[in-house]
């Protein structure tokens, strides 16, 4: 799952801790410009700097494009720091040798860090303008205080998601409607066909399984499709299609969304588990009230539900 | 709520976390002993010392009782850290003074460690056999780490807590009667009566109210009792009390519990909300089967139901 670059700005405390964390680090490396930074598979964020340098050219929100970051070239699979104490001597910075000269970067000491479900969260950075020695201590240093500041994000992003399935949850949901959204679009709100008799006959442990399994489902779904997708609770979810006002576009996404839940292996099959779906549609605009739209939805899920399930219906 | 010492040992990563945060409170004083505690109103447990140092007498393990603990002084509610730099000096020690000579520290600093809700966890500390100046930027650096510290601990405990309800999870009870559990006892399985009404009448947001209420009784219930609550998903809930094998003491708390879940307010009370009980007993043995235990409560639980509801049976 990626991180919604938004995300990061509803964190508690997001300010002070990554204060706390540069000052950390300045400790260590008190020569340094020390800066933390988001990163995602398209751009990377400057969040905070431990100071404004003036000979060094970045600045907090900075966007730089990932094939244009050397915090790109960390690897992040096996959690290494990268370390360029001389860029003069690095042969294989390519077109980011240009990118480093424009900020007047030297030297360079990248950290990765990564959330505890293997997700990259970012980098904690330390650069000068000159080639400089990093001495290993630091480094060591360095991941200790990413590490610990991981846990912090992971804390953060846990009130955000489910617990069962890693969606979003309901809180993240109206989040969104309050403050993130601005483009028009469609909710989809979706209840299984079929499986309170799963957990009554298998079980919670089973019923969990086919919960997690559908969650799966609708991540890969909306990793396609311009979205995200959140459990409200039991069986129950909702997919927020941004960006969209299509009818006939919606119905077509519809229709695959209730193909990929009604298709289940053997030992599921008899329960015929499927799913229902009200779509209500909303404008672009900031004041969309959720609650209502989520009646309206609701009331919609209803009628598809009164008219043989495994179908959906506009409100 | 009160976290159960045991909790800690289940943490993942304690023990390689709890290393960094000593290394790094070392690196801001390198001439002092560091060590992290937990701290119940009960007692002070040393969890880990940065070293083990030839003229300090504590050690990792050792229990201390609160009132002979020095950190028991320091002000938690403002999270307020306690600086003593030389004991000859403060007069206000009484009893303490005797066990800080005998431990052989003349100089002291605490550092409280408090989790996101407000409990106490417990002291990050640094001291010396001599009365020594503690910095202030030491203290700020302390503080630092150990809120880093307690963003960790807040996740660890997260995996064991009901996001909801933030009783105990089902995880939770597989831990404690695969590793913890050494006393016979009573798993009392709980269902409410008239739940799914509510859910379905009022929506999610209450149905999520009352089945805080409900843990909030639980929670106050086991306080008095010995044992803890769980919440095993949807409306049901798990009470087991520990330490108890006698039928007449467990159908008085059986009676008590059934009477504390059917009072509810004004609005409520048309629906009939109560509980149905399921009453399970174990042995004072290290293999208990949860599983087994908990078929058995469900299968009284179903009978409890049968019953008419807002009652208890025993296997």
């Amino acid at each position: 799952m990626q991180i919604l670059l938004n995300e990061v700005q509803y964190y508690k405390n997001f300010d002070e801790l990554a204060r706390d964390v540069l000052e950390m680090a300045k400790e260590s490396m008190p020569d340094r410009l020390i800066y933390l930074t988001s990163l995602t598979k398209q751009q990377q964020i400057i969040l905070k700097l431990s100071e404004s340098h003036p000979d060094i050219r970045i600045h907090e929100g900075m966007e730089i494009e990932v094939n244009e970051t050397v915090c790109n070239r960390i690897d992040f699979v096996n959690n290494t720091p990268l370390v360029l104490e001389d860029m003069s001597l690095e042969t294989n910075l390519d077109n980011l040798r240009a990118a480093l000269v424009a900020a007047n970067i030297n030297s360079y000491l990248g950290i990765p860090i990564i959330l505890s479900n293997g997700d990259t969260f970012g980098t904690l950075c330390a650069v000068h303008t000159d080639a400089m020695i990093i001495n290993k201590k630091c480094v060591t240093m360095l991941q200790r205080i990413a590490k610990l500041f991981s846990y912090y994000l992971d804390l953060e992003r846990l009130a955000y998601r489910d617990s069962l399935t890693g969606l979003y949850n309901r809180q993240f949901l109206y989040k969104y409607f309050e403050e993130i959204s601005t483009t028009g679009g469609a909710l989809l709100f979706l209840d299984l066909d079929g499986f309170k008799k799963i957990n009554d006959l298998y079980g919670h442990d089973t019923g969990d399984l086919v919960l997690r399994e559908v969650a799966l489902r609708l991540e890969s779904f909306v990793q396609t499709h311009h979205g995200f997708a959140v459990r409200l609770g039991g069986d129950e979810f909702i997919v927020n299609l941004v960006d969209i006002s299509n009818r006939e576009d919606i119905r077509a996404l519809a229709d695959m969304l209730l193909s990929r839940l009604s298709s289940w292996d053997t030992q599921l099959e008899a329960f015929n588990l499927s799913v229902s779906i009200g779509i209500v549609l909303y404008p672009p605009e900031e004041n969309n009230n959720l609650k209502v739209l989520l009646k309206n939805a609701d009331n919609a899920l209803y009628r598809a539900k009164a008219n043989g399930k495994n179908s959906y219906q506009f409100f």
